[in-house]
């Protein structure tokens, strides 16, 4: 099976948009979110301009707000201020990665907890890891909903995470060891410090790699029968193509594909999926209730208060 | 090796103790701390009381409210407020648990995060799994300190830590997969949804038992040569004591010594330490800066800012 990213994230769009509009026919909100972005790095110009188009087809309101690469720290963390107490916003975005003299840190701290829809904020990390309601960070919650509706379950299986990073790795792992339907699975954490990783992933029920390494995860490192969650987004040079490059993922997709008993593919496997999340989030935050989405539950159900 | 939790936790203290005479002498401050003790419970009168003796022990300054089981939340929360705003207390323990018309997670989340001692506050559990500087909770904390200070270094080995509660298992795992020295272990957390718990137990180099069973991990379940952390404190039955039981861990340690590299035993192994890194951790938050202890780093070192 290969687990359609770019399907389910559209279906997840368009459940929010129905859950949008009923806030507002219901309640009068519209959830708004504001995006900040500081320089001209490329990449993340591109994601500001899909994330706003996102807000823009499921009929939140959003805002851009552009600013040189030699803005202060202090300006930033001032606007973020503005948009702490903006009742329009709900939910609040830096785009990282922040200029040297910015710290990300103290920017993430800055954005109120119940307007961090990124999920990056010490009370919502800390929350997730005590099991407690909050909001997830939208690349885990994008593969734990990826997972929940291919109706793979975590529960008792072993799941192997290759990388740690504190956006994907870490709070992946977090998410799973809990004792949650949908969740309660053995997880692992690997990474560059182990001297054969191989090891480690071809014990995977489930695998899910976030190495940053373009098809660093062969054949050979996953067991037949596996599912294989490709969080990678890597360009290579490909002459074939116009851009004289191509996006893969972490896993050599066509050699894997054969032996996994599921896959995402890249692109249109996980990538898609966090944006849809970060609506998911703007929504909760609108409708004023925090809480994860729960087990066996597809929407309408999941976007409503537990 | 047995490893000797209770000369360890006396040198820690010894230690503390000398710290906080020089922050005493510098800056004329004594470490406070206030313990708010509710209801009758034996366990929770019998740790206050050891934990109010570590204080007399090193020269704190150490304050015990003792409330009624039948004291309301308000009330609670509002001594706890008054800890907060009280410049000659530090660190703010309430033992838990509380009667059940008491939530817990209010009275962890009223607390400031630079009083809470015990690691508890969503803001010190979400800093921790990023990686950054915070009140680490006492018994994870004390667990790391017993590997340093027996020269185990966790890096590239395969951490197996069994169970997953918010006081161990869980921030067990945070700490020792952060890419920091003493730390960058590969860490699988298992638990009871396994099939076969034994499958991951024998994987382990490092083996951290926090299952709450007497005696659950056998020798079977041990590879040979491993290092086995015993976090359990179980009453059993005993006839040939005083009192008619005996207390034992998590890991049936006659047999499992003998194929063990490394063990800690029950009595005088993880417990004891639990009250050191209090003491540490009060003695932190009197200094003003919270941090790490860090990589070889053995006192007075480890007490210095970062």
């Amino acid at each position: 099976m290969i687990i359609d990213g770019k399907q389910i994230s559209e279906d997840i769009k368009q459940e929010v948009k129905a859950e949008a509009e009923k806030l507002k026919a219901e309640r009068g909100i519209t959830p708004g979110l504001a995006f900040i972005l500081v320089g001209e790095n490329p990449a993340s110009q591109s994601y500001v301009k899909s994330k706003g188009k996102a807000c823009e087809e499921i009929g939140f309101y959003s805002v851009t707000e552009k600013l040189p690469a030699t803005v202060s720290e202090h300006d930033v963390l001032e606007m973020i201020r503005g948009f702490n107490n903006d009742p329009k916003i709900h939910g609040i975005l830096t785009q990282l990665p922040l200029p040297a003299h910015i710290s990300e840190q103290k920017v993430i701290e800055t954005i109120l907890p119940e307007k961090d829809v990124d999920g990056f904020h010490p009370v919502n990390v800390g929350r997730m890891l005590i099991g407690l309601k909050g909001f997830l960070p939208c690349t885990p919650a994008g593969i734990w909903e990826l997972l929940k509706r291919s109706s793979i379950n975590p529960a008792g299986k072993h799941v192997v995470i290759v990388g740690r990073s504190n956006i994907v790795g870490k709070p992946v792992a977090a998410i799973l060891m809990q004792k949650k339907e949908w969740a309660n699975a053995i997880v692992t954490v690997a990474h560059t410090a182990a001297p054969d990783i191989s090891y480690y992933t071809k014990q995977a029920d489930i695998l899910i790699a976030a190495v940053g390494k373009a098809r660093a995860i062969t054949a050979e490192m996953v067991k037949p029968g596996a599912v294989v969650i490709d969080v990678g987004i890597n360009k290579i040079a490909d002459a074939s193509t116009k851009t004289g490059f191509r996006t893969v993922g972490d896993v050599d997709f066509e050699r894997v594909k054969d032996i996994a008993s599921a896959i995402t593919p890249v692109p249109k496997g996980v990538g898609p999926m966090t944006i849809a999340m970060l609506m998911v989030n703007t929504l909760r935050a609108a409708r004023g209730n925090v809480y994860y989405s729960r087990a066996g539950q597809t929407a309408p159900e999941m976007y409503q208060a537990s």
